[in-house]
């Protein structure tokens, strides 16, 4: 009997990914709108690279991204890139579709929800808070609040051990198939794949850790009820 | 002759100290609406003291909130406070009563225009880019910048070397007696106290400084006047 059904939450219930391009290419824009000499193509590029080596929390990118250009410091571009970069997350922060009525079905159906995600925990609840979903979610599990990351087995039992269930009653929902599918996996949880944004095409010598691959959250409730063997007629697709 | 009048940006331009404490007042609120077992005026008061030992550009103020409240800490909250102190900064920037008309006077009377301030240069320029208010500066010195603060010398001598002029062809505009008054007049310039925020009542040993006081910037242009030589039979109260 499944009780617990946890979610990863970037590209899973927030599309970050989307939004990050969009931000990132909005700030290089007003950057040069401003003044700053270089073409959007190379400056884009070279920004790419710079979230590439020093990561994506890293937070002196624009600072950086000048010296990498070659371009003398000026404050007035890296603020424009901040300003930017900052309106666009917080005017375009969307949910994944069909997450609210998801997680409202699987409510109605009497489950418990969480969230294992890895990431800066105060960025991490930003996102749930401007979402406004912190409602729908008994738990929020951050690694790096743990001290470890995905698919690190001591965050996913510590995740059943909040709820007080055992492996098999608890069900992980995640695009990574590597931290989040192998990750539950190991400890015995059942995976759902959700194939979806820029990881729908890598990691694929783990998707044999995934029981079920979805492309629509919405068809959640129903594998739920396949595990829970009241939808054995219905059509679901197990790998 | 003037040829360039110099502003302060934070209470002269930009309308900061009251929206840092909207800014300050709305993430209390937020976090306490998401569960921080705190009351307001405990929370609040412990806030400003926090502020005024760490520096209003310390970047850990909440979560060090927390920890002075002894409340354990929870990302959650943080991320409240951050979420409502920044849309709080975001949607109520403001710039001083009757800027925009005074700058857009000056302009018309042929003077050059610029900033000179203290603090965080990438958050001073955001301030101006977000008000669209660069376009009427010809120059913006941060002292950070030039690694001085006012009333340091070097910061007013290094505005009018920018604009190629003498010290008494130019007009500082600021709040502070201290920062503002005291340090342009060491260098020779003139200068205009303007009485506003929460300056109005403080450093009142620095006010000899002061050429001439107003408590609404469009009194400026009349200033300009009579220090021209072209308004000595207009009223304008020189102290």
């Amino acid at each position: 009997m499944i009780k617990v059904v946890f979610f990863d939450l970037d590209d899973t219930i927030a599309d970050t990914s989307r939004l990050a391009e969009m931000a990132r290419k909005n700030a290089i824009e007003n950057m040069i709108r401003h003044g700053m000499p270089a073409d959007f193509d190379t400056a884009y590029s070279e920004l790419l690279d710079l979230i590439r080596e020093y990561g994506s929390n890293f937070n002196r990118h624009f600072d950086y991204l000048l010296r990498r250009l070659d371009i003398p410091y000026n404050p007035k571009w890296v603020a424009a890139g901040v300003i930017a970069y900052h309106n666009t997350k917080f005017a375009y922060l969307r949910e994944v579709r069909h997450v609210r009525r998801t997680l409202l079905k699987l409510k109605e159906m009497g489950l418990l929800l969480g969230i294992i995600t890895d990431g800066n925990p105060i960025k991490q609840w930003e996102k749930i808070l401007r979402l406004e979903l912190d409602a729908y979610f008994d738990e929020v599990l951050i690694s790096d609040f743990v001290g470890v990351k995905k698919p690190h087995p001591k965050i996913f039992r510590k995740a059943i051990g909040k709820f007080g269930v055992e492996a098999d009653e608890a069900v992980m929902v995640g695009d990574r198939l590597y931290s989040d599918i192998y990750g539950a996996k190991q400890v015995g949880m059942h995976t759902v794949w959700f194939k979806y944004g820029k990881y729908a095409d890598r990691e694929k010598e783990y998707l044999k850790y995934a029981d079920f691959t979805i492309e629509d959250l919405k068809e959640l409730p129903e594998i739920i009820e396949v595990l829970n063997g009241e939808g054995a007629d219905k059509e679901v697709h197990a790998d």
